[in-house]
C-alpha cells in the first residue's frame, strides 16, 4: 500500500455510518452519504481505487458503473484513469438496442441492460459500485460484459458485507473492496 | 464566455444523440451516455459548468445531485469546486431522518427525499440534474431546500427542453444549462 494510503482509507472509514434496520428489522444498512459530503474523504476514495488500479496493472478502457450510486463514484475513477464511463441501468432506462441480463431479487427477479453499442468486443473494463453484498447486480453486469466480450479487469466497490459472501458469486472476477464489515 | 468555451460546448453537444419514440411513442429521447463515454465531452461538461458557478460568483458549499443521472454529474462538480456533494433520492432509499416532497407524474405522483442532516440552514447550495423536461422533480428539490432553509444559487442542467417550460416553474431559480433543444 502506498504512503499515505492507510490514512486515506481510515478517512473513509470515519466517514460511513450505519444505520440499524434499514431498509428493513435486522438489515445495518452502511451509509456512504457522508463521503460524498466530504471533498477530502471522497478523494481518498478515487486516490485509493486509482492507486490499485494502477499497482495491480490493469488496463482499462472504460470505467462501467452500476444504478444508482455506482454512479457516484464511477465518473470520477474515469475521469481520473483518463477513460470512459458506461452505464448499467435498470431496465427500461436507456434508449437504443440494449442487451439485459435478469438477476434474482429476494421475491422475483430484475433486470439490468446496457447499450449495445457501450463496449467494443476486447475492451478492458472494470465494474464499480458502492457495495457488495450478495453479488446479485454485480453479476449480472459481469454477465453483460461477457455478452459485449469485454475483458473484466476486476470490480471495485466501497464496501464489502462479507457475510453475504458476494465475491465467492463473483469468481473468477476479483472484487476489491475499501472497508469489509 | 470564456475562451475555449463555444468548442467545449460544440464538443458536448456532438455527444448528445436522439432516439425517437422512447420511452414511448411521441417522445424525441435525447441520451447523454456518449458524453458520459468521452473523457474529453465529460471535462468539457464540468469545466462549462464550473466557468458558470466562477463567472457569475455563485458561493457554493454543498452540490445538491438528483437520482439518478444528476449522481453522474454532481460529484465530478462538486469535486472541482472543493465543496460536497448531496443525494436527493426517490423515495424509501436513504436510511435516517429524512425529509420528503412529492411531485407530479403523468399519472400519479412520485416523493423525493433528503437526509435531515444533508444541508444546514443558510448553506448555499446548486442543485444539478442532467436534463430539465417540466421540471418536476427540479422543482421538488427546491421545495426540499426550503424545507432545510438553505440557499438555492441556482439549478444546473446539461440539457434544457425548452417546450415543456421548466424554466417557468422553477423561477425565481434560474437555471443553467449547457445545450437547449
Amino acid at each position: 500500500m502506498a504512503a499515505g494510503s492507510e490514512e486515506k482509507l481510515q478517512l473513509v472509514q470515519r466517514h460511513v455510518r450505519a444505520f440499524p434496520d434499514f431498509p428493513k428489522k435486522g438489515i445495518l444498512f452502511r451509509d456512504i452519504c457522508p463521503i460524498l459530503k466530504s471533498p477530502a474523504a471522497l478523494t481518498a476514495v478515487i486516490d485509493l481505487f486509482e492507486e490499485h488500479v494502477r499497482s495491480h496493472g490493469w488496463q482499462v478502457d472504460l470505467i462501467v458503473g452500476l444504478d444508482a450510486r455506482g454512479f457516484l463514484f464511477g465518473p470520477l475513477l474515469a475521469q481520473r484513469l483518463g477513460v470512459g464511463f458506461v452505464l448499467v441501468r435498470k431496465k427500461g432506462k436507456l434508449p437504443g438496442t440494449t442487451l439485459c441480463v435478469a438477476y434474482d431479487l429476494e421475491y422475483g427477479t430484475a433486470e439490468v441492460e446496457i447499450q449495445e453499442d457501450a463496449v467494443a468486443p476486447g475492451q478492458k473494463v472494470v465494474i464499480i459500485d458502492d457495495l457488495l453484498a450478495t453479488g446479485g447486480t454485480l453479476h449480472a453486469a459481469c454477465e453483460l460484459m461477457k455478452k459485449q466480450r469485454a475483458e473484466i479487469q476486476g470490480c471495485m466497490v466501497v464496501i464489502e458485507l462479507k457475510d453475504l459472501k458476494g465475491v465467492d458469486r463473483l469468481k473468477p472476477h476479483g472484487v476489491f473492496s475499501l472497508l469489509q464489515y
